[in-house]
């Protein structure tokens, strides 16, 4: 079985293992590269997080998460920024090769998803001079529309890449099947993305039907309806050759299996989509 | 109260009253405009029906549904398209002023979404002589792109302005706020749908954080995020002057409660809207 390229985003297995415990299960499997979130940093500790990940050679793909810009009022924007930036120094020490930016839902109280839009604009306007000193690539990633209200008003390609140029050359997206599969725009939006070299990050995750539950329900790539074959054609023909990150989320199913069952799990499948 | 302008949607109400009680309760309130459902319909047999809405002089502002284009073999989407005349020849026994569709979504075993969409440009195609005929109006409705998969493969207003302009001057669309809202496209491509007379029906249903359940939890006007009075203000600008239709699932909820409360709280709602 092929490893290379593969990266386990570590919420795939946050119920089973710690950051160390997982780092090194991926090491036991042949997987070389990881995407730690921040809770599991902090509860291990930043220094042993970085200490695991060189002991254990490996890529640190991306680093889940930043974003989170809307707030209701103007010092809750600006403690979203400097905790973007505490984020951002995190991912410099991890040596990761961006951060990813959940860009944040609606204020509590506000139904002006457009205002969200604006503040997330002005939010990674912000922070990029941060992240560029810190060497550390910011990917937009937009996530499905069902999360619209609560996670992210970035809900299509075409509006991530819309926002990374106005931004900067420097801003990319992260594209993960989970959140883009159904768009009627996909093909033509992951070329564009290409063109530009925007594409930092390729997630695979399969939607399941039915789905239970709008967060914790995601699946495991071959159980569910995404063909991942086609959209992995048109990331190869946009030009990416980075790593490829499997991130599930998944309460009642993979979360409850050993962790080693899903990470062997998870290289077979990621496999079946090459 | 103002109930000028609305129209309920009966599965608003379909846990409480059959078609008969409903198109009661909706005239004891005022109410002069109805969306059945074709089961509700067949419960009580057509006939009935379609007495129920003459004797209390109820618009009939649409009817639920026609669609489920995509099948897995040409004998599914024949019979596909049989059920869409059925229900072709019920819409025009009730007068109503459009036949809903919801398209379909993959058929099973299959992951090529761009196929299904193409068996539904087919599909509507094959369907439309038959309606132009009967002069029931086709209304096209994009629904979220959390049914991509199993229940429509058209998910947004631009894709489904795409389609009715393929096929012909007079398919058109049903909005549905809680499908729409979270769309960074949706005031433009209102604009176009004015535009082109494409306006066929109005939803309003709203969207709830959290949403427990993806089919069952949507929320009645007011308890949720979207913004009603600015996306009435782009259908008005738009041109449309049909009937505003309340559309309610609510398993756990509006569909617990008496159906003269669930009216009453349409009705002041809707007035919120305005």
């Amino acid at each position: 079985m092929n490893t290379a390229g593969l990266s386990i985003n570590l919420a795939t297995v946050r119920q089973q293992w710690d950051l160390v415990e997982a780092v090194e299960a991926c090491a036991r499997h042949g997987i070389a590269a990881v995407d730690p979130w921040r809770d599991q940093v902090a509860a291990v500790g930043i220094d042993t997080a970085v200490r695991a990940i060189k002991d254990n050679g490996m890529r640190v793909s991306g680093y889940c998460r930043g974003g989170m810009f809307p707030a209701a009022d103007t010092a809750g924007r600006q403690a979203a920024i400097d905790d973007n930036k505490r984020a951002i120094d995190e991912a410099a020490a991890l040596g990761a090769e961006c951060l990813v930016l959940v860009v944040g839902g609606l204020p509590p109280g506000s139904r002006d998803i457009g205002a969200a839009r604006q503040m997330v604009a002005e939010g990674l306007a912000t922070l990029l001079p941060y992240a560029r000193a810190s060497k550390v690539p910011l990917a937009i990633e937009p996530l499905h529309p069902m999360y619209a209200g609560d996670r992210a008003c970035v809900n299509t390609l075409a509006q991530a890449l819309d926002l990374a140029e106005q931004l900067d050359d420097d801003v990319g997206v992260a594209i993960d099947t989970y959140h883009v599969w159904w768009d009627p725009a996909l093909e033509a939006q992951i070329a564009r993305a290409g063109r530009a070299n925007r594409i930092l990050g390729y997630h695979i995750c399969d939607w399941l039907i039915p789905t239970k539950d709008l967060l914790l329900d995601r699946g495991m790539m071959g159980d569910g309806v995404i063909d991942f074959l086609r959209i992995r054609g048109w990331i190869e023909k946009a030009g990416y050759k980075g790593l490829t990150e499997v991130e599930i989320f998944s309460a009642a199913d993979w979360w409850t299996r050993p962790g080693d069952e899903v990470l062997r799990t998870v290289i077979e499948r990621y496999n079946d989509t090459l």
